[in-house]
């Protein structure tokens, strides 16, 4: 058996990690095996570059240098943390994967969305999520977000012309593959967000061990 | 008028920090206009992305990670060094560019040479050198003389068999390339190897402001 591999994506703020965290008690209550991480990050090696690309005192970084940073960051979390879980049958819980690179680097700094997307491919071997929540709030919802949460790291202090490019690029993805792709409301409260992205998960997971 | 870029190459130890040194000197007093660089580093940033690389305490580091992060690396150094540098009219003398990164990551790891071309290749936007010593030391040689120098960061670890697959790597790219790649024999004492590089350097110097 193999396992499965879940990401959620969306703007800053939206609740991602909250719901995430939620979750992964519930599933784990219900007796599945469950691997929770995030990008950048997820091992100690991403930790050290995820501190490197979020630091605002580097103001200087190339945008080709930020693609590729995420993307180093990405292959070790993968082939580190992502592929043996999975091979193990267990559940990986992920806070954003190649979406969100596509969405910020792509989308939002302009760059070739196939560029960065060869350079994910190459850094992952293609691995896929089987399923994402793109959590869908409005660029004036996230900011207000933000700011209430205080400092903001050298991505979250771009402007709202790049924020504006990003939800726009999360959007054209969702159309692409509404297969794997499905639009959460991030504008619920907490435990009503909670309940739907639960049942739609337990559903999925269910059907997926009925067809394994 | 736009400058000259040039890379020394070679195996750990061959003594190309010496000799780029000295050549720096000798051409700063020739009155040319000389910026001397390394990689992994160059800049603020890449010196911070060069001490994750080498960390002898990252052992779990996945090899398209290492691969990642020197091109991490690479993309600040041009964009905000080399590219400027050049376009100023200056020469750039650099330790080590994309051919190390073949001969290491390519052949020592046996990782795919047209993959660590093309991330390189983005990572660049297509710069390449001018002209590159690639200083020939036997693998043998090679050892002794780290061996010598004491500790040994997380690249220099690694084994003979390694060191030769980085040999018939950097043996391979000069013989695809001998107009670019000049091959040097570091066996030379520190006086004749300047010398003999000297004279190379300022006679493809004089010959490119001709044509130019």
């Amino acid at each position: 058996m193999t396992g499965t591999f879940i990401t959620v994506e969306g703007p800053d703020g939206a609740g991602k990690t909250t719901q995430l965290q939620l979750l992964a008690e519930r599933l784990t209550a219900e007796g599945y095996d469950i691997v929770m991480t995030r990008e950048p990050g997820g091992t100690r090696i991403g930790n050290e570059i995820r501190s490197l690309i979020l630091n605002p005192a580097f103001s200087e970084m190339d945008e080709m240098t930020e693609i590729l940073l995420y993307a180093a960051s990405r292959a070790q979390h993968v082939n580190e943390l992502i592929r043996p879980a999975l091979a193990a049958g267990k559940i990986v819980l992920c806070d954003r994967f190649i979406d969100a690179s596509i969405a910020y680097q792509g989308y939002g700094l302009g760059y070739s969305i196939e560029q960065v997307r060869t350079i994910n491919h190459q850094a992952t071997n293609g691995l896929e999520p089987d399923r994402t929540y793109l959590f869908d709030l409005t660029v004036t919802d996230s900011k207000q977000r933000m700011m209430e949460r205080g400092a903001l790291d050298r991505i979250e202090q771009r402007d709202d012309l790049f924020r504006q490019r990003v939800y726009e690029g999360f959007m054209t993805l969702a159309e692409q593959e509404p297969e794997r792709i499905q639009l959460v409301n991030a504008n619920q409260s907490i435990e009503v967000l909670q309940n739907n992205l639960c049942q739609d998960l337990l559903t999925y997971l269910e059907k997926r061990e009925r067809l394994s």
